[in-house]
């Protein structure tokens, strides 16, 4: 049933998480494609249905946890035949093995896309940053993802204390939920602030309530910032790509049935 | 499989005309949602496939039909259960009855959302606007939904020009669609203003990359502008609300399995 030709793919979005984070990443994959017209663009499915049980409460142990939700969802794209997804929610990762082993589309780790972008970004400096911060939630943090990933590129990871991510974090966070993105944007600048003052080079915002938030307030931090939904958003731009690549070559040789057509 | 209740709404949003058109409407449908946390937020799964025979072209004689693939993504949202259809592109509204009558979930019409926010803000002043300039796609104008429907509230659709649709209308809708969207909102004011010149009181914007252009170049004219993007968004939030409002309700006599926990 996929109006796509067999091998095109087709990116499922696991979104909902929150909403805006999900529209963030669209506009970001459009962004970031080059294109001179409407079906130049990446095929998107996008899944943004935020019914789904608040994930820092479930790993503070204080709510009921996501999973079936999530599950439910994996099926549906399935069902669509996607061929890959994406989840613009890092502290969703958690349940990041489970999902995977329930679809038969692969998931794109977002930590494994953004440090693709830290390693891209490293390749145009003398000296790769030896000090990141890192502003994500605390189940983010714990889960270690993004300091072992780093670790091995020979970076240290610089996280707030716990008394930022209860001033400036989580209210910042859930502001954002709110659709405050003035007042949000300015608590988690000043935990930027606080990241910088102890020596952050870069600063990944590992939250994707984050990257909207700050782009709202112009943060000053946004120039040494790495935005893991953008990081995201260009492993899916790759993926198309790398089709239309093939597809352009393919046409050339067979002049009909191109979705290149001009 | 649908995560939802039996009975919650669920949108589908046929997408993809262009892909920037729909996040629009994503993004709308997000503001105009009275929302303290993500649960609260309109349920929605996008179709945002953009390899689509362009709508413009196929009216115009010059290109395939985009029926195929307008029907193919209708059956995909219907495979997922969607409880209504919303399409965020106004000329592929001329396909509307061949899809609504492939749909087991009924589709809204973006001129009749549009006419509904037309009454409300009209509600509001002693006297209803006279004359609406119409900025749309030639296939938009010819169909006349725009028009029909005004003129049942006593009034007169100023359109553009033969001319200005060359001039302005065509060339800053395709810059758009190619991301240049200052280009475009320059090109897109000027017919504005040739459409007040004549007499316009309001400009009904019915072309979904209109919106955005206009926005982008803050345009002089958005205060007398109606977006029927915005309009669409309301129609999706207004299901959501009446379903939100029944389960709270509902849930006041019986404690347990209300989505609207606390």
């Amino acid at each position: 049933m996929n109006t796509q030709p067999d091998s095109a793919p087709l990116i499922g979005v696991l979104g909902g998480m929150g909403p805006l984070a999900t529209v963030d990443l669209l506009q970001k994959i459009i962004t970031e494609t080059p294109a001179g017209r409407d079906q130049d663009h990446v095929p998107v499915v996008a899944w943004n249905v935020p019914q789904i049980p608040d994930r820092q409460q479930a790993l503070a142990g204080t709510g009921e946890s996501p999973l079936p939700a999530l599950l439910a969802a994996i099926r549906q794209l399935n069902r669509l035949s996607v061929s890959h997804i994406v989840i613009p929610c890092n502290t969703a990762h958690h349940w990041f093995d489970a999902l995977a082993a329930e679809s038969r589309a692969p998931l794109l780790h977002i930590a494994d896309a953004t440090l693709e972008l830290v390693a891209h970004l490293a390749k145009d400096r003398v000296q790769a940053p030896q000090k990141v911060g890192l502003i994500a939630t605390a189940g983010t943090l714990r889960a270690g993802w993004y300091q072992q990933r780093l670790a091995a590129k020979g970076a240290i990871t610089l996280e707030p204390t716990e008394q930022e991510m209860a001033m400036f974090f989580v209210p910042g966070c859930y502001a954002v939920k709110r659709g405050e993105l003035q007042e949000g944007g300015a608590l988690l600048e000043q935990l930027a602030g606080r990241l910088v003052d102890r020596g952050a080079e870069w600063l990944v915002l590992a939250c994707t309530e984050v990257p909207p938030a700050l782009a709202a307030v112009k943060s000053r931090w946004l120039d040494i910032s790495i935005d893991p939904t953008r990081a995201l958003a260009q492993a899916c731009v790759n993926i198309w790509l790398s089709h239309r690549e093939v597809s352009v070559s393919t046409s050339r040789n067979s002049a009909d049935e191109s979705p290149e057509r001009n």
